[in-house]
């Protein structure tokens, strides 16, 4: 049995609610999913809106190892010459080997939504999948409600599949639009679809009932062998069937090598870039790749566990590039601080004070909203400053950031009327520097403010910039009361490194990480270089 | 058909990473499970910590009107007289009339982790099912492991249920404990262990494979007549059966009577309840309950339903206590903004000039960070702003915010330091409000003096309360110069409106965001009650 992994996170998952990605983000994202291993990426919907054209643009320098990518579009419009059709042409535009066309498969859509005539569609369907095969382009017809539509008016919908085939079609995609259908209604519809046709079958499965994943592997146990889906489920409504269960699964449940395993294992990092680029925490309960996926609460299970790994996990996590998490363990904390510790020159004896005051410090800090998996910059510090003639390259005496907005005539807002400026006292050498700066939002300001004390003295600082600034707010219940984190990612040019603060007040969260940032730059980076000198 | 629900969001619910529910919540939440119809709710393990015997003292007093109180324990340990054991003393002591009892079914866990038996095993199993009968306790063996066990040997994991009913049990619960078990093996294990036992089967199901609904399903469908599972999919690692899932599947998907109608319109708002009081927000994405399960983005659908609500919905939201939802963004036709202006009362021609105009509109906020699809208040606002004759309720005129650190004299942080404050100019009818206030951080203080202002003149104003605020940084990769999109979640006690703000500067997005949230209130809430008065 063989199986081909569709993906559509860049199209049908951009329609979940508070994703927006840019051309750049689709494009990282492209090449993450040839990375894992998926055989068809759908970039979009050239011409619906102008970041997917640039996309397509853009993708023909992508160079993907095994993936082909696939535009989207729907058929010609009703009464519309399909040589005279935009969305046909944009779609011939965009350039790709494949697309796949979105036509109806339900008799009741077709007369009450579309509202045209059931051969009028047939038609649509069967003339623009002719003019983008006399492009020899290979066309999917993407069967809108084929679900729904089958339980209506099955004759229909059949021949509306016939007809795709008839036109050339290279397969045909079963959707769930509404995402109600339960499995076995799948797997009955499925093998029937598969007596009525010889071309490939698809599966296109939404979650509103919390089957999609269910229905999807039922599909291809029925016959289907095309399975569509999205990154971390991502999509409209409840979202589209998950890939990051459906391979998985594939893979170690039935035994279907839809990737290698080495792809496999990269199934967790792909789950995790992808939130980030849409700028979504990673789901910590999702099957597979979720964080909490192979954790345990200490107890029963622990000690299961200790005896047997497979006592309470079912599957190894590190077959999908995850790992077991014992929530409470203070061993395996101090080894990660001893670890850690040796890996910037420091050693600690695992049953040390040093080692000891230093992990009850880290639990004192994660209380105040700090977190130290993201930013070992922070942490490092953090086990520097316990080091005994550990000297800052720098130490604050005290900041002030004033944002002041003058009038606001009306409704329409005025960006130009805001002043951000950041005054920063700080100590170097016992020389203190007392400096001012602009910019455009406070953080900003008390950026360029630090920065400008500092590079009198290392003047080497000017290279360092920040290349990604992130706010969560952590008690999401008490409003602008709640207490704030701060990520900052910093990059010489060379490096890249991460450092955290954290404090009701964000401007404080900001400052704590930023100074981090540079003093971290300032004790490894910049010494290195005075030692070249 | 009929089927048994079986809530253990109180038990093994509360083994998700981060709830931690007190006693009074516990209570709150045993008589919501009641008012929804299920049939058995677990209460909590008495004994494995000392809430949980307390909060079976206490639900003594509750007036239940449908369900069963459970009290939820392991079998007597290896080697224990059944009326030696201090768990089965503890679980007669809780007074409920049904005890779940967990024991193995699995010989592999058996002679491994538990490290006794087989034979050992199935006395542990008899002779506590026994001990409790003769104190006239009804009992469910809750058969830990038993899917992969009966992989293993499944001649001894039916033995296992067969002892069960042999010593009395009113049934056995099938539990695929790890979570790693497809529909189909849970299909075949079920029709076996119907045809081998005379009493209920129930079905304990996780989620390790995203496949818990349909597990539990399939487990019905092949004779089980109890299913077990929690409110929201609460559960350790990936959480347990979704009882908000399985519950509209078996109503109207399946024609299962196994709560009432008006039950069944109780499901969103238990569903939120439960969240709530677990401290955590509501997820968005979930089926049926979710905010978004009803939510379209897509211009597409959006007209499609306007024709036909059943052409992009699979079921009545009503039916479940959730409702439609038309989201606002850039993908969003102009069906979609003429259908949200007519939600507020505002009637606008499809083809008009102003329809026009507010896409462009929200075009162009959005190419400015603005995003309305989470924020619903703004997006009224922004309808509202372009009808002639509106009049703002009040009117910035100017706002300041100063944050300062005075002295920081080592590494290690002192809040106390921190100081924040607010200056805000508005003006109401003519009249200029100037006030100040301090917060713990810069939106705080503003929040602070805005409402210390417009409540001089709106004294209704201080109901509202910020319940949620989010920080998105828009452009990831420009460091502390970045856009920033900010979410406030406002609250009156009764209502939740949405709003936005966006900028480059994070004070001034915030500002946008609070503002929007007090005009929208007064321009509603405020309205009407003076209408009344």
């Amino acid at each position: 049995m063989q199986v081909k992994l569709y993906d559509t996170t860049l199209r049908d998952g951009s329609q979940r609610e508070g994703i927006s990605f840019t051309v750049a983000d689709k494009l990282k994202i492209a090449q993450k999913l040839d990375d894992l291993g998926i055989h068809y990426i759908e970039g979009g919907w050239p011409g619906s809106n102008p970041k997917d054209s640039e996309f397509f643009t853009q993708a023909k320098s992508l160079k993907l190892k095994n993936a082909k990518m696939v535009a989207f579009g729907s058929t010609r419009r009703p009464k519309v010459k399909a040589d005279a059709d935009t969305t046909l042409k944009q779609l011939i535009d965009s350039g790709t080997e494949y697309v796949t066309l979105v036509g109806k498969s339900s008799a009741r859509q077709v007369t009450q939504v579309l509202e045209t005539t059931l051969e009028e569609n047939l038609a649509m369907i069967t003339e623009s999948i002719e003019y983008l095969r006399s492009k020899c382009i290979k066309v999917f017809l993407d069967a809108e409600h084929f679900f729904d539509g089958y339980k209506d008016n099955p004759e229909y919908s059949i021949q509306v599949l016939q007809a795709a085939e008839k036109a050339g079609a290279e397969g045909v995609v079963l959707c769930d639009t509404n995402g109600g259908t339960l499995p076995e209604e799948i797997t009955q519809a499925v093998k029937t679809v598969k007596e009525a046709l010889n071309i490939c079958v698809g599966i296109h499965a939404h979650n509103d009932t919390e089957m999609a994943v269910a229905n999807s592997i039922a599909a291809l146990k029925a016959g289907a062998s095309q399975v569509q889906g999205t990154i971390n489920g991502f999509g409209e409504r409840c979202g589209n069937a998950n890939l990051c269960s459906i391979i998985p699964i594939l893979k170690l449940k039935m035994d279907i090598d839809c990737i290698s395993d080495n792809q496999l294992k990269l199934l967790t990092e792909t789950s995790h870039y992808i939130s980030e680029l849409a700028n979504l925490v990673s789901e910590p309960f999702l099957p597979y790749v979720g964080s909490s996926a192979f954790s345990h609460k200490a107890g029963l299970h622990v000690s299961g566990l200790s005896k047997w790994s497979g006592s309470y996990q079912h599957i190894e996590p590190e077959l999908v590039g995850n790992h077991q998490r014992l929530l409470v363990s203070e061993l395996a904390g101090r080894s990660n601080i001893v670890q850690r510790a040796k890996a910037i020159g420091i050693n600690l004896a695992p049953d040390s004070k040093e080692v000891k005051d230093l992990l009850q410090q880290v639990k004192k800090m994660e209380s105040l909203g700090f977190q130290y998996e993201n930013a070992e910059a922070s942490f490092d510090l953090l086990v520097n400053r316990t080091q005994t003639g550990y000297i800052a390259p720098f130490e604050l005496i005290d900041f002030m950031v004033v944002v002041e907005k003058q009038r606001r005539p009306s409704a329409m807002r005025n960006q130009d009327e805001m002043m951000a400026e950041g005054i920063v006292k700080v100590r170097v050498d016992g020389d203190i520097m007392h400096t001012v700066a602009e910019g455009n939002g406070p953080i900003n300001a008390l950026d360029a403010a630090l920065r400008k004390g500092l590079c009198q003295f290392y003047p080497e600082l000017s290279a360092v910039h920040l290349s990604d600034y992130k706010v969560r707010i952590l008690e999401q219940t008490s409003g602008t009361d709640a207490l704030v984190r701060v990520l900052i990612e910093s990059s010489d040019g060379e490096n890249t490194w991460h450092t955290v603060g954290a404090s009701p007040n964000i401007i404080e969260a900001s400052w704590l990480a930023l100074s981090d940032s540079f003093e971290y730059w300032l004790i490894t980076k910049k010494c290195k270089n005075c030692k070249k000198q």
